[in-house]
């Protein structure tokens, strides 16, 4: 059973020297929770609030049941972009239908989660191969940036293709209001600056190396202040056409459970499936990649209900899906968080933004939230995984590329499925064309190679297959066509003996095909014999009755089966054992 | 390249003692053929007269492209069962615009199989394991036996779950048609007793064996001559309300392509896909097992040629999809076919009869044509798999069942992509938990086994670790944690060593894992080693960043690891070499 008890192992074991680290860590995440928030909210096509709550609950929800010291939960990327993508075909964006229908796909993504969890499905977290994910992360990336063009330039462009996005960009460059472009522009330069010169500079200025980092990671926040007052100063939103937030209501979510009709259902679990394998299989890299530096443990299985108790929290208190990011992690692991009371910290915080200080946020210009957008996804494009699969493994840069194409050209669930599907179908592939070696005797030893590697001995009439992978059912039939071209080509063979050293796995249809073979071997007077099969796979052969058939014809090692087909069962050092090998050339 | 030249194989090494044999088949195939192909029509939906196109031109075709010598190509139940299924949310079974859809979804599928043999994608013949085909088979013969009720009964039952099916008729059963439901009850009796006793009690009154097991698959026709005789005699179609298959137009279809809308597409290439997909691994694995009778070879990437070839003639000559049967393949074999010549003989005999004896069929009751149905399908319901899969392998077996459920309370789409989705995820559950052992020498020996099963020596501070399954994506981070785990309770170590004597595989995923563990363990102070690399594996690994790292730590052998650890690469009789060896308990 897993310890659902509620005060959870970090806090029984919480130490006072870690209160420092955990209370500046909540305050940097915090500082930079609150303009993803927002902007992310604005990517899933949500107003700003539903971004504010969906970062208070869901931190503490987390923080009570995730294994992660580290891992900061809350809006993301991609997830926002999976739930805008969700939602189009159901409702309008930012209606109050939209915002119900987002809240239901965090409850459903959140149960789904918590189920799996109780089920002890983590090895789901491995489900999908590192190049499709990473393919998947730089094509929603892609998208990501090109579907905020219409707010960074505060142009009107259709929300479908990338092509039709990009047409009609170019359609309307005239129609671009130059002062949100201006506002945009400066905001990207200022962000790019910041992520690549500002440490630096800071740390020629004196700032030790680390405070600097975490300096830079503030200019998002310094950016929206910066555009704020400069909107609210200037009025350029009434007389230029600036779009800003506007009021965006104060105050605590009333918590409840949103209302779930069948009707609804139909059109969002495949998406929450998708919300949740993706998030899932991202936090729990996020975490792990962190908790390794500190030889730290993550467990898969509470991964789940950590993540799974974090969205129903999110959907609980109007928040919608929600799942552990990556920069803030990172941040967070580096601000010197210690446990998830950093976490908790940060939801504290974000209540005292949420009850008194949404005013603040009236003035603040859409293109500033696109702009860190967009310097935040260019982050996610991944082009050295890449490089590296294409290198190593052009199956694996293939399914990489195929998948980041999908995510563009087909849809973000489409890509998400086709990668799926290439993962398993590479997966399949490859081990449908096992190698398989005829062996003989290396000279004087009781080793056996490859014939075509070394010179060896074999005996006339025997031929020894060593099958070098798992047999099962996309594969059984080879070993049956292998055979079958080998007795083609050696018509005067009276025995076939399998060399098993390498099959862990034998399933039922493979089980079946190897009692076809010795059945169909048998009718031609032919010997099947073999060798060396591993002790799991033997226990579950035996009882068969492939088993039974064959049980004086299954040898513990290759040596004994070729004594056993030569007649001999003479002691190893008899020397008239060797008269009838013979050697290849 | 494919050698798509006009004359086929088999048609240029003709020989002339062979026209007997293909003569009788094709006569024997044909007979079996027409009731057959009404049936199926019936079964999908469909017009008569669409089965019969569906069994002229298609077995030309295959006859063309395929490999198989003896399979029987046409109309067959499960393919027509998933016709059915896939038209029915698209218009009114029976009506022009239903048929015209049956056509295209014939010809898309023969377009996708055609194209998929061009790519040389015959292994898809072995996507699915061998239970969830089984499974797939007996839900299906289930349904389509549940939905032939109405027809024997002459009773008008819903077409939807079986659930709702089976209490329509309950509350139906006062509406039953007596004479139809005692002519279907009458043909199903006969046709069960020609199943079973036929054979036995021809060969009693002397007619050899083969000729007898021959006569009794004549059964359905006998059936539908006489039930067509009575009811024109008797004339219940008019008086009793029997219902008959009525006029069938004469003559044959005009050839031609059916037009393709891209609105028509969209809900039906995912129907088409699966019906290709079902169909051709039923087919390859029918022809496989007849072909291994006579020592003959069945080339799935050609197979896929002929299967998508008849599929594409099936619908240029107003026909729907076509695969190979299993019963009527069976037959062709037995009655001496040699060569596809028998297919093309039963073509010619089916053009003279829709030529001109479609008036034949005027008076044949629907009741008979839905016990032929009946018979046939309760032949497929495979209990023999699920009690081998249940003894040998539960995860099997409940796939098995997990599919024949699907199937039935799902559907039949459903039901096989669930299949798929089981077969592919228990064969990922299955590697994601590799078995690894902890080894040690055998003393005297250079034989290494795992210190948890014998009695062997190891080094201190040395953990040497044997990998018994490929590496990739599902399970690189198993070895992770493996690793982790072993170091938490050995933290003296100093070494790992990894035997990969049963890694046939490393993908880039795996690759990532292995290089961020040894870049992990180098920071720590312990030496990462790798022996028994085979040789396709070591070949990919060298030249990347991990392989040039380790180049002097990949070793041979395990037994040449143990030494440079021990730091003597004195030669092996050397008894120094022995002193820091301990031995396990």
């Amino acid at each position: 059973m897993h310890k659902l008890v509620l005060l959870p192992d970090w806090l029984r074991r919480y130490q006072r020297r870690w209160i420092s680290g955990d209370l500046t860590a909540g305050l940097i995440v915090t500082v930079m929770l609150i303009p993803q928030s927002l902007a992310y909210a604005m990517l899933a096509g949500l107003p700003p609030q539903v971004g504010l709550y969906a970062s208070v609950l869901p931190l503490v929800a987390y923080a009570m049941f995730g294994t992660s010291m580290t891992l900061a939960v809350g809006p993301v990327a991609v997830a926002s972009l999976m739930t805008a993508s969700a939602l189009a075909p159901l409702a309008t964006a930012g209606t109050a239908e939209y915002i119900a229908l987002a809240v239901l796909l965090a409850l459903l993504s959140g149960l789904m989660l918590f189920a799996a969890g109780l089920l002890r499905m983590g090895f789901l977290a491995y489900f999908l191969s590192h190049p499709v994910i990473s393919g998947f992360i730089s094509g929603s990336a892609v998208l990501i940036a090109i579907g905020q063009l219409k707010s960074l330039l505060g142009v009107p462009l259709p929300s479908g293709s990338i092509v039709d996005t990009l047409a009609a960009l170019l359609a309307s460059i005239d129609r671009i209001n130059p002062v949100t472009a201006m506002i945009g522009g400066a905001a990207i330069a200022f962000l790019l600056f910041a992520r690549r010169r500002l440490a630096p500079l800071l740390e020629t200025l004196g700032l030790p190396s680390k405070q600097a980092q975490m300096m830079s990671r503030l200019a998002p926040m310094a950016a929206v202040i910066a555009a704020t007052v400069a909107v609210a100063q200037t009025g350029v939103d009434r007389t230029a056409g600036v779009s800003v937030v506007g009021a965006v209501p104060s105050g605590l979510p009333a918590l409840g459970l949103p209302s779930l009709g069948w009707s609804q259902l139909n059109g969002l679990w495949l998406p929450a499936l998708l919300i949740s394998l993706v998030g899932f299989v991202e936090s729990v890299s996020v975490a792990q990649s962190l908790a390794l530096k500190r030889g730290e443990r993550i467990r898969p299985d509470r991964e789940l209900l950590g993540i799974g108790a974090a969205n129903i929290a999110s959907a609980v208190s109007g928040g919608y899906p929600v799942t552990g990011g990556f920069a803030r992690s990172v941040v967070n692991f580096s601000a010197g968080a210690h446990t998830p009371a950093a976490g908790v910290v940060s939801a504290m915080l974000m209540t005292i933004v949420i009850a008194g200080m949404t005013g603040w946020f009236e003035s603040l210009p859409h293109t500033v939230l696109a702009a860190t957008i967009i310097v935040a996804v260019t982050a996610l494009i991944d082009i050295d995984t890449l490089r590296q699969a294409w290198r190593y493994d052009k199956a694996d840069a293939l399914s990489l590329l195929l998948t980041f194409g999908g995510v563009l050209l087909l849809g973000v669930e489409e890509g998400i499925l086709l990668g799926v599907a290439l993962s398993l179908a590479v997966l399949v592939w490859r081990s449908s064309h096992p190698h398989m070696a005829v062996v003989g005797r290396v000279p004087g030893t009781e080793h056996f190679r490859n014939i075509d590697r070394q010179q060896v001995e074999t005996l006339p009439g025997l031929i020894a297959l060593r099958i070098d992978e798992s047999l099962y059912f996309a594969n059984a039939h080879m070993l049956e066509e292998k055979v079958e071209s080998l007795l083609a080509s050696h018509p005067e063979t009276r025995g076939i003996l399998l060399i098993m050293s390498a099959v862990n796995q034998l399933d039922a249809t493979a089980l079946g095909a190897l009692t076809d073979l010795e059945k169909d071997l048998a009718s031609r007077n032919i010997c099947l014999q073999f060798s060396e099969v591993k002790g799991p796979v033997l226990d579950r052969l035996r009882p068969t009755p492939l088993g039974q058939r064959m049980k004086d014809r299954i040898f513990l090692s290759t040596h004994q089966a070729f004594l056993a087909f030569a007649g001999t069962d003479s002691p190893p050092n008899e020397p008239t054992r060797d008269t009838r090998w013979i050697s290849t050339p």
